[in-house]
Parts: C-alpha cells; structure tokens; sequence
C-alpha cells in the first residue's frame, strides 16, 4: 500500500517507509510556545541544563493574556522574555509587534510545507493549511524538543476528505469545517490525520488554515491540505528557507474516505456546548445573543476581517450587543486600517483590539456574565469556555457573526444584506 | 469679598451669596458612575426604592475592566447594563460605542460650562476645564444623588494659578499640571478648588482637561479654567442644552495665588512613587524602561494621539520596550484612524486597543511584572499602581512618552526629532 501525505512527510524525515501505528523519532522544523505553556516548558528544560538545539527554530509567542492582564500573566510572559533574551531566540514576539501564534508563524514565513512543527497549543495544527506536519504537544515534550530538536510520535492513521463543488456565496472554510465536525463527531478523527484533498482551490488559504486549525475539534493528530499554487502563492516571500513539497501516494490506505459537496453547505452554526452541535443557519431558530466576538486563531485573518467588513459597512451593531473584533496580527490590524475596514467597524460600534487570544479562552478582553450569550468565530464552545459556567457560546463563520452583531440574534448573512 | 468662580457657580445655585467653609446642598446637572463604582450605588439607591431623579442627567460609564477582564467584572458591567435598562436610563455607554468616562462625558456634551458634576470616580474633577465645578464623590453619595438631584458640599477656598506667557515646543498640559504639582505637592490644595486664569489661551482644551484632571493629584476639590473663545469652540455643537458662563469676581479671595511662567515650564517627569516627585526630563538621567502606556483619562485625546503621532512616525519603539497606546474614546479612536495616526502607531510596534482604563489602575491591558518600570501618560504613580508592588511607574507627557518608547529610556522628545 502506499502512504498518506502526513506519513509521506515522516517517511521523508526518518530517510525510509513508515506505517500507521509505528512510533518514529523526528527531527522538528519548528517548536512552539506561548506564554501559558513556554513558561513551564522553560522550568522542565532549565532542569536538562542544555543549550536550546537551534535559535532560529524556537518560536515564542506571547499571545493568550497580552497585553499582560494581571501581575501572574505578567510574571509568565517575564519568564518567556527573559529566556528568550538568554537563549538568542529569534523568534520571540513582543506585544505590539506579534499576533495569535497560529495566525503569525505562517505569517512570518516560520512554517514551510513539507515541515514537521510541535507547539504546546492544541491549535498547532492550524499550519497544515501548508501542506505540513503540525501538531499540538505538552510543555514537557516542549521542553525536549528545545533541548534535542526531535519528537516522538505514533504514525497516525488517515481520514480522507475529497471536496467537490464550490462554497455558496457567505460560506467559507469554518462552516465547512464545522459541517464535517457536525458528521463526524468532536472523537470522529481519534488521533488520525484529516488529509484534504479534491477541489481545495475551491477554498482560499485563510479558508484552509480554519479548516486545519479546528481538525483538534474532531479529535485528530493533525489535519493537512494538498500543495496547489494557493498554497505556492501564499508561501512564495514569505519563506526565507528551502521547502519540499509531498504529495499523497494514488494508492494510500484510508481508514474512511469522506465526499464532502462544498455546494451542499450552508453556514453552520454550532450550539454550546460542543464544536459537534451543528445546525444549518436555517434551523437555528431566533437566538438572542449579548455578545459577537470576530477573531481568534481559527478566524481573525484578512479574508475574515474583509467579509465582516462587507457586512458591518454602514450598518450599527444592535444596542443589546457588544461586538468585538480582534484583527489576529499586527500586520493584518496594519492591513484592515489601511483597507478602511477599522474605520467601518468603529462606525458600526464595535470594539476593536490589538491581538490576544482573550476573549476565546475565557482569559481577558469580553467574558461573559451569568446567563450571557456569546457568538463567536473561536474554536470552542465548552462549557463555562467564554466566562461563567452559565453563559453559552455558539460558534459560527465571521459572516454569520458579523449579521448576527447587527441582527442582535443568530441569523444568516443573507437576511442582513 | 468677591467670590471665586467656583462660589460663583455655587452662589448662582443656591440663589445667595455663598461663604467658603458653610456646607450647602445643590442641584447637580450630572452624576456619573462607572463599572467599578456604580454596582456599589445601585445596590445602595435601590434600598432607598426610589425612581433615578433624571433619566438624562446620570451617565453610567462601564470604562475601567471593558472588555471585560474576568467573570467578576463581567457581572459587575452586567449589573450597571440592567439597572441603566430598567430606569430608562439615556447615557449609558455600551462597548464599542464609548470612552472613558472623563473623556467621554465632555465629547458628547453632558457637561457643560456652569454644571455641578458629580461622579464617583476621583478624576470627575476633569470637567472643570469647561468652566464648571465637578468634583469626585463615594457611591453611597452617587446613590443619594440618583434619587434626589442633590449633593451637599462644604464651599471650598481656592488658590489662583495666574498662568504668563506661552509653552515651549513639546511641552504640553500634563508637564503644567506635573510642574504645579511638584511646586505645591500631593496636598498643596487640600479640599481647596484650583482656579487656572492668566493667559489660559496658550493651552489647548485638551491641555486643560488634563490639567483638572490632575487637580485631584494636590488634592484639591476641583480643578477650574476661565471660560474664553477656546472653550466655547469645544462646547459649541456638543452642548445639546443651555449652559452658563460664570467669571469671578475681580476682589475674590484667595488662600494663596501663584504666578506660573508657562516659558520656563520644561518636560516633567514624575518619579515614583508621588506625582509631586517631579524633575525636569534634563534632570532624569538614564531611567530605563520596559513598558510605555500613551492614554488614560489624562492624556488619551486627539491632541495627545497627534504628538504621539508626530514623534512616532516613520520611528520604530525600542526592541526592549512594550508600547501600548489606547485612544480614550471610539470617537478619538476613529479620528486616529482616518488622520493616519493608527496605522503609523503600527508601524512603530506599537498595542493599539479599544478605550479601557485597564492598565493606569492595575486593572487589565498592560500590568507589569516584578522589577519592571513603566513610563506612562496616566496620573498616578503610587507603589503597585499599574501591577507589582515591586514595580515602578513614572508619569510624562505623551511626547516625553513616545520619545523614550523608541530610545528605550527615558529622553526629551528632542532628543529623538
């Protein structure tokens, strides 16, 4: 039989085949942490008592309590910092000149197709939108791999998706994610890797990286897209090293194979309090909402921003609702001011922030009170994820959001035009 | 004896002459509380089981924990929303469609030449730079006045500041106030009123809104500025109601009267921990800094942004150096927007964020950590102000501020032109 592009790209690194189920050692591209994790993935590696195993291949991103919300997020970022300063890491990002990690990495070209990256954020798979292996680690497996430069991993098994067709006008990448997730359940993709393929130039890159970002929210190891000229185009500039570009063997094993008509999806709407709760936005009903955050890893991109400003243009946000927008980079912040989205969205009434990942994890910058109402373009819909145990987040694309802030319940882009 | 301006204000109230130290009860055309303060009155008005006494004339400000930090703050917001909802009450300002208080209630005209404001928040005292008395008070009192329209007050004394000649290039209204301050200290004008007259057209309005501002930092009961043609333009299509112009008595008594020579005012810096520790920036030294913040009710309007713009420009902030900018309203915010300031404040590396007093009291947005120091364009320095009680917080000007975010130290703005 043959491989699977995740399998493809471990195979290339341990210089021979591997297969679903092996456990491999490999040498990483790229090692992750933020100011939640880093800071105790620095105490288990001050302890190995080495130096780092290359400088340039440390990122470290202060993004989830910045700017510093207390004097503890104060305190971890400190320690990053200072470690950061210690060590020569290259990439260490201060605020004000950062972003959302998973949005910033492919950014500042630090993600490459044909890589293997580990971050100790669960969403560190947003980067195979690249046509690269990326997953989500513990800050000790953090630790040794800044101290050895490889990982250990079990060979994933794979699920393929073959998309057909073309996203309907508002439909984007999260409601095509949040549709399979809705299929397959938030365990449908049990350590296994999401593999995409068919008509993926049907979906952009910024559409992709949401797709990749979420693949955690069904359980998998990683997801990951084929290379296409989308992909080519993105990295081109970006990349300041070589790259190897993989692709699937016809004959690869599959646990299951999925058809997924893109023209068949509607925008989706998850209920609380599972990513899996999916509804088409014609079945939601008349859902009252007391916030709308845009934003976040999975959906703060310039494509998600340029759609809530084709929405929020000359519209008012609706008095009961508070609107937040979190451009997910400096350099898309940059972006959306120079294209006059900021402006539109000041106008609207909306609050618009430097980045931080905040709100998405109930951390800082719109929690929500008892009994409140959140709809969000995050990732996850726990309970209790947004504030207090009795608020309630729905997710959605930055479309159905946006509609929503102005509605001032869940309702579909179309009924706002 | 004559009155001072601020007894004139009285006198016209109560209808007599008023006396300084006789306690009298007064009409207030404002009460103003905010996210922090104003839980407290509400709980406390509604044991009096009354209706508000104007639905216009009290502003509920949620500015100080906004976006919400934590769940606390949350329902704290939450609180203030219900009770504005159930009154009826007109100025209560949502996320995104608001500023900070002291900021705020000026821009959109609920405060005018003449008013007696009361707010319970310290730095009410601000709105004295439009020729009226306004001054700090505790919730419990905030509550009384939602029920009845009235506050009573002891008439203060007043000190005159006769204000000569004319400010030098990067000196602004924050180095005044600083200057005064560091003249007559932290308790130079105990529960007197502070009456700036002179050649009071060589300050903007916004230097005198900083200046008031700053009154509460001697002590002083209220801050008041003559009422001339610059003030008139600011007032003039934001008042949506009829507003008197008072002017003192040409024999009002004074405690004291100081001659201030605006020409030999340099840029002040405020060392820790009291804004009377002041020197001028010739006399700083090399104070070394990690976090810059340009904002605040003091200092976050139009005229504060464009110094900041104008230093910043084409500039890039130190690499040591977190600089964090906050407009004070989405007003001032949007108007950045469209003059160019935010996109140049980016470029610098700079946090721009939604209006928030998060990070002058410690709040949210910008704490610091153990041995960290900050520069900041806020008010108060005192120990633990703005995070750990081991770190220090210097207070300047926006253009000492900005200049010492891109020498990574503190500096005159002339040394970075």
């Amino acid at each position: 039989m043959g491989l699977t592009l995740t399998q493809k790209i471990f195979s290339a690194k341990v210089g021979r085949e591997v297969k679903a189920g092996e456990l491999i050692e490999v040498d990483v591209d790229m090692v992750l942490g933020n100011d939640v994790t880093a800071p105790v993935a620095i105490k288990e590696f001050e302890k190995i008592g080495k130096e780092v195993f290359d400088k340039t291949k440390i990122a470290l991103v202060p993004d989830h309590f910045v700017p510093n919300k207390d004097i503890k997020s104060a305190e971890q970022v400190n320690i990053v910092r200072k470690f950061a300063k210690k060590h020569g890491i290259v990439n260490f990002f201060e605020v004000g000149q950062m972003g959302i990690e998973h949005a910033l990495l492919p950014e500042k070209g630090l993600v490459l197709p044909g890589d293997v990256v580990i971050g100790a954020d669960s969403h560190t798979c947003t980067y195979g939108a690249l046509t690269c292996f990326s997953t989500g680690i513990g800050s000790t497996d953090m630790a040794a791999a800044m101290a050895t430069g490889k990982a250990w991993f079990k060979v994933p098994e794979a699920i393929k998706f073959v998309l057909k067709g073309n996203l309907q006008k508002w439909v984007s990448g999260k409601d095509v994610i949040l549709y399979i997730i809705g299929k397959i359940g938030v365990d449908g993709a049990l350590y296994k890797s999401m593999e995409f393929t068919g008509n993926i130039k049907a979906l952009s890159i910024d559409d992709r990286f949401t797709i990749a970002n979420m693949a955690i929210e069904a359980g998998a190891k990683n997801g990951i897209f084929d290379f296409d000229e989308i992909t080519e185009a993105y990295v081109k500039g970006r990349a300041k090293r070589e790259y190897k570009v993989f692709e699937r063997d016809e004959n690869a094993e599959y646990s299951e194979v999925y058809e997924i008509n893109l023209d068949e999806i509607r925008p989706q709407v998850a209920f609380p309090h599972l990513p899996e709760n999916t509804k088409n936005i014609d079945e939601v009903g008349k859902v009252k909402i007391d916030q709308v955050v845009i934003g976040s890893c999975t959906n703060g991109r310039i494509s998600d921003m340029e759609i809530a400003y084709k929405i929020l243009k000359g519209k008012k946000v609706h008095p009961d609702v508070r609107l937040l927008i979190f451009p997910a980079t400096q350099e898309i912040y940059l972006e959306c001011v120079k294209r006059g989205y900021i402006e539109e969205f000041i106008k609207a009434g909306a609050a618009v922030s430097t980045p931080t990942c905040g709100p998405c994890l109930g951390g800082h910058m719109g929690i929500l009170a008892k009994g409140e109402r959140a709809l969000a373009t995050t990732n996850r819909n726990f309970v209790g994820r947004m504030g207090h145990p009795e608020s309630e987040v729905y997710l959605s694309s930055p479309a159905v959001a946006a509609a929503s802030a102005i509605a001032g319940y869940i309702v579909s882009p179309e009924e706002v035009e």
